[in-house]
């Protein structure tokens, strides 16, 4: 649940002046999101979400991720277009934050996943990856190999407060990852955070994603790597291999894999367990006291993460052998 | 900031269907108020607000506030109003709680307050009590002497934890409130609850009066009274008598206040005063570890408490001597 601004109503008629989206008609804070403070916005045109970005973005991105989501939108991906203003810019200030206007998308993300929605995931990923090929613009994936050792530095001495054993765990994990991770897989603008909550559906078809502010160049085997973690396991830690299987099918039948993507999958879902581990161990170890939002919980990932490491053959994901 | 309840897409879904307003296009918690769940929803025919009634609403209490809506709506006030199920009902159960959908409001809460917010405020509250006045139910005012001093009780020994002498200065006031309150002025349906964040603006004009879950039968004068506390102090404590003399003076051009109101308006400000600040004491020493919400400052309304207290005559509220 987010809204860290809150936007008093003279800045805001102010701010949307600069825009030709008439007047505005009704602002709300949407209690979703943990990164930025976004208002569902109304004016006499139409519906927008109003962004304004915190402490976590880092402003100098944010050209690059606007100019993406322009990007992605024009290749028919669903994702939100930024709305530019009367002098052709779609960043300015509010309330001294860096903010823009995006457009609104109908749907609603997925709180129970079912088949279906791994299956529509798959496509959309795929179709995601072939749309990002013309972007002229690249960014580091600052949360891979180097970032996670980063956070694992600022993190290891107080880790065995959240588990017993855990610093060591991680340190020879980070050790195998930095001398395993591959370097040669096809690569690209991969989104690098598509959790259910930034996929939306309308009945059971994709309609909408969103929250490109973790987009990046990187390997795309690493995003399907992502989206195993984020939407194939059930709630108690079970891998759902049917679901594993949907996505990854569907996701083929649109972008071939290489046999080099497909041997490389259990270590791309080791890294990919380990950087949401070490995100949200940071997060829980650096919490603020009263802070609103709860922090999620870092050993669902890391049973994630120990799941992969005993995985023997990509068969474990529902390819053929 | 509060959404205290996820709805899965399907038992949305299943509610929804109960209602000829099309399907669902989207459905976002919204990050205001603080004693119920609330989304924003879109469906094929329109905008509403669908809320699930959490723990402080009791359930009994919800077909008086939903009715209640109803009739003001119809009066013409510029409130919420229930929608009606194919079954003809306005009340059902969602995710095991009540809940109903309303209509949706345009227009803002306005973040600062300017004097011409009080003028609007003042009309638009006398504009309600008269449409209160042929709704046929009651519902006592369970936030008056008796459930002050209910809360008394379940704060005093605590009480000083949050400042010295609280408990002995709110236990002497209690008793003077408790022989003094008046017995016999004109009362009807009353909000109860108009704080900023429950009334909408477009422009310089009212455009939505909302949150009617405090409303009861009590004194109108005391309805006043909650809206001198809650919006003609500035936020150094100094009480703004510009925005109390066009409170009080718009209101009486929609609805004549009797001698005997204006003259219990002091007694009736530190009522309100002590209600709003038992309500946060009592909330700040039983708050729930790792809670969402931020408890409000009981101490802003000791500091309202006094200032009442100080006042000799009702001039100190602007009206002419």
């Amino acid at each position: 649940m987010a809204v860290y601004t809150d936007v008093p109503d003279e800045e805001l008629r102010a701010f949307i002046a600069e825009y030709a989206i008439g007047e505005v008609v009704s602002c709300k804070g949407i209690a979703e999101g943990v990164e930025n403070s976004n208002y569902l916005l109304r004016t006499e045109n139409g519906t927008y979400i109003l962004t304004l970005y915190e402490k976590r973005v880092a402003p100098a991105d944010l050209p690059f991720f606007l100019a993406l989501m322009e990007h992605l939108a024009k290749q028919g991906i669903p994702c939100p277009t930024p709305i530019h203003g009367r002098d052709g810019g779609a960043l300015r200030k509010l309330c001294g934050r860096p903010a823009a206007i995006i457009s609104f998308l109908d749907g609603m993300w997925p709180r129970r996943i079912h088949p279906y929605h791994c299956a529509g995931l798959g496509g959309a990923l795929a179709q995601l990856h072939h749309a990002g090929a013309g972007f002229p613009s690249n960014r580091a994936n600052d949360l891979s190999l180097t970032g996670w050792e980063r956070l694992y530095g600022a993190c290891a001495v107080r880790a065995d407060e959240i588990k017993a054993g855990l610093a060591e765990e991680l340190r020879t994990e980070l050790a195998e990852l930095r001398r395993l991770w591959p370097h040669e897989l096809p690569r690209g603008i991969i989104h690098a955070d598509l959790f259910p909550d930034n996929v939306f559906f309308r009945n059971e078809s994709v309609s909408g994603l969103i929250d490109f502010y973790f987009a990046c160049t990187d390997f795309f085997a690493y995003d399907l790597a992502i989206c195993l973690n984020a939407w194939c396991f059930e709630s108690d830690g079970s891998f759902n291999v049917t679901k594993a299987k949907l996505l990854l099918a569907k996701y083929r039948t649109v972008r071939p894999l290489s046999n080099a993507e497909i041997e490389a999958l259990p270590l791309l879902a080791r890294g990919s367990a380990i950087r949401f581990l070490l995100t949200r161990l940071y997060d829980r170890l650096h919490q603020a006291p009263g802070a609103f939002v709860r922090p999620k919980d870092p050993l669902e990932y890391l049973q994630k993460l120990r799941f992969h490491r005993g995985v023997t053959s990509p068969t474990a994901y529902g390819f053929d052998s």
